[in-house]
């Protein structure tokens, strides 16, 4: 293999296949990348047996072949170089060493053979769709937060993607919760997606995806199956597993019944739930919300360090209430928000409470309130 | 004690006392920032016991007093309050709390009795004289990345500042040296200082006297005993024991007979070293330097991984020479090079190497070769 590509090229196809590569691993091609080189274009693949992702992009192929080397000292090493740099990468395949050359720069890097490197067994996939970019961003950036880190509850450690019913007909539609709180995003179906099984996408899946979908327009080609999901660009391909599990039927903890609503402006809100929390010690982190006519105080009550209120003009007009949240959950609900106002739906001090962004539906949350 | 004082002035004042507070220790009150008001001004003073910073700054008082606050837990809700906010801090003596109010946002923090909190005996100090901010920033910020970070040789945890000789006269001098490399850096000497006596200025206490420095041209007030060193601009006073060991006759280390002369530019020679440094193991960070007429090739070998090989045009004309170097140190050390050109005078690939910042000898630093 002898190939010629350049520096910001090399290091942007680079950079998405190390991340994939875990950083301790026991299996030593497993922190490899594999480079294949054919007509004008090299590809970059790197795994963790869970995600595979593969970057294609130009470059001249001198000689075709293919060769694996460490993904991370390649990407700093080639990040090291300076900008505007034409990289050479030649494998003369005796000498078990890849060659790595820019200007007066020289590396020699151990290789293992390529024929080691486990490929992603290729699958039939069940529904082949395009979405837009911006569309799978909102639906995963805004229900990533809600996803369980519990090892032992694995089918709440990713995105549930999914078709489901709404007032408007289907809808492309990811969840996730930790059974404190829950995220619910809706997105426009897109053409074809509609016969999709229903798959949980890992979190560390979640993570890799995001890194494709920068550019609002364009188009990601997503390909279902019951055991694996792909997201392909014209230059990335991420194929990961999806967990081996069932979801739980989180429509029974969305509450429908919930009619005392409050209006907040959101970013106030965040702020002022963010200050009172300071006083609250790390483990019992309980923000009091008291509730009367257009008013809202804010309190945290901690006998060993201190206390604090704050209040806030809100709309609200229904009965008195006092109800508690955990300040964390509170904070990252309130953050998702993109307009201006929060609106909370409650019932009881003791029910989920549901929150929603002015009178959107196509995202809500849902929170567990906690005794205080 | 009641006071007002502005947001700003008051997050600047526990900035300041907030960082000196160790984050983990058993007496509680260590945790606490003494707040003193009095006349027109208020003072925050925090200690661990051998750094003690007072932050005296205006405000208006209502009613004089004192009491202590966590100093963690007043940052974080001074930061959080909105810019331009106008905060009280009350306490009413009978509560144990300080009620602290900024607009609708209510604190009330525990409090520790003021007479518990521990302030550092006043000292006699043998000399006391004015230096340009500038002048201390240059000498200790070129000096720290050299102290030694062993516990055991507790009398290099710091920075050495003494009156020495130099050619052209008697100079303010900062040494910290950690046995593999050592930087000495000289400045003019302060009218008052001579005899000033020698000493080690713990590196915690280098780290806080960083933040008095920012101003270019602030008059800093400094005072100087055999046991402890202060600071001081009109707001903010840093007082520190100093450590209690005999710094090593480092002049015995510093080469004078180092006749081989390589000049290379800064920027070039660390980004090259950075790059080959790339392929060696952490444990093992050995840089090969290769010297011909005017040449340098930087290499490195590390048989499990690879081979590196950059090669620099410079100005040598002595005899070959190959000479090894821990990565790391000469990276720190070309990274103090302000000017162009980083001059390295050698004797023996195993002799101590000196460097220094074109001709200018006012900054040498000293770097042990290794075996390669």
């Amino acid at each position: 293999m002898k190939i010629s590509i350049e520096r910001a090229a090399l290091l942007k196809a680079v950079s998405q296949a190390q991340s994939v590569v875990e950083r301790r691993n026991t299996i030593p091609i497993l922190a490899n990348v594999l480079i294949e080189a054919e007509g004008d274009a090299v590809s970059f693949r790197a795994t963790d047996l869970d995600i595979e992702v593969v970057d294609k992009t130009l470059a001249q192929v001198e000689r075709a072949g293919a060769t694996t080397v460490s993904a991370v000292m390649l990407h700093e090493i080639v990040r090291k170089l300076p900008d505007g740099a034409l990289v050479s990468l030649t494998d003369d395949g005796a000498s078990g060493r890849l060659a790595v050359e820019a200007g007066r720069s020289n590396f020699s890097l151990a290789t293992l053979p390529k024929e080691d490197f486990p490929v992603m067994a290729t699958s039939e996939y069940a529904s082949n769709f395009s979405a837009r970019a911006a569309d799978l961003r909102r639906l995963f950036d805004k229900s990533k937060f809600a996803i369980s880190t519990e090892e032992t509850r694995y089918y709440l450690n990713g995105v549930y993607m999914h078709v489901a019913d709404s007032d408007g007909g289907k809808v492309l539609r990811c969840v996730a919760t930790d059974g404190h709180r829950l995220a619910r995003i809706d997105s426009g179906l897109p053409d074809g997606a509609g016969d999709m099984p229903g798959v949980i996408v890992p979190r560390k899946t979640v993570g890799e995806l995001r890194k494709l979908l920068d550019d609002d327009d364009m188009q990601i080609a997503v390909s279902v199956s019951e055991t694996k999901i792909r997201f392909a660009t014209p230059e990335i391909t991420l194929t990961s597993k999806v967990i081996d599990g069932t979801f739980p039927d989180y429509t029974r903890v969305i509450p429908t019944g919930n009619t005392r609503k409050l209006e907040v402006d959101a970013a106030d809100f965040a702020q002022a739930v963010d200050r009172v929390a300071t006083v609250s010690s790390e483990r019992s982190r309980a923000v009091k919300l008291s509730l009367d006519e257009d008013r809202l105080i804010l309190s945290v009550n901690a006998p060993d360090s201190g206390a604090a209120e704050e209040e806030l003009a809100v709309a609200y007009n229904d009965e008195r209430l006092e109800i508690g949240f955990n300040a964390k959950y509170l904070l990252e609900i309130a953050s998702q928000v993109d307009r201006e106002n929060a609106v909370f739906m409650f019932n009881s001090s003791g029910d989920p409470t549901l929150m929603r962004e002015g009178n959107d539906t196509s995202a809500i949350y849902v929170v567990m309130p906690m005794r205080v």
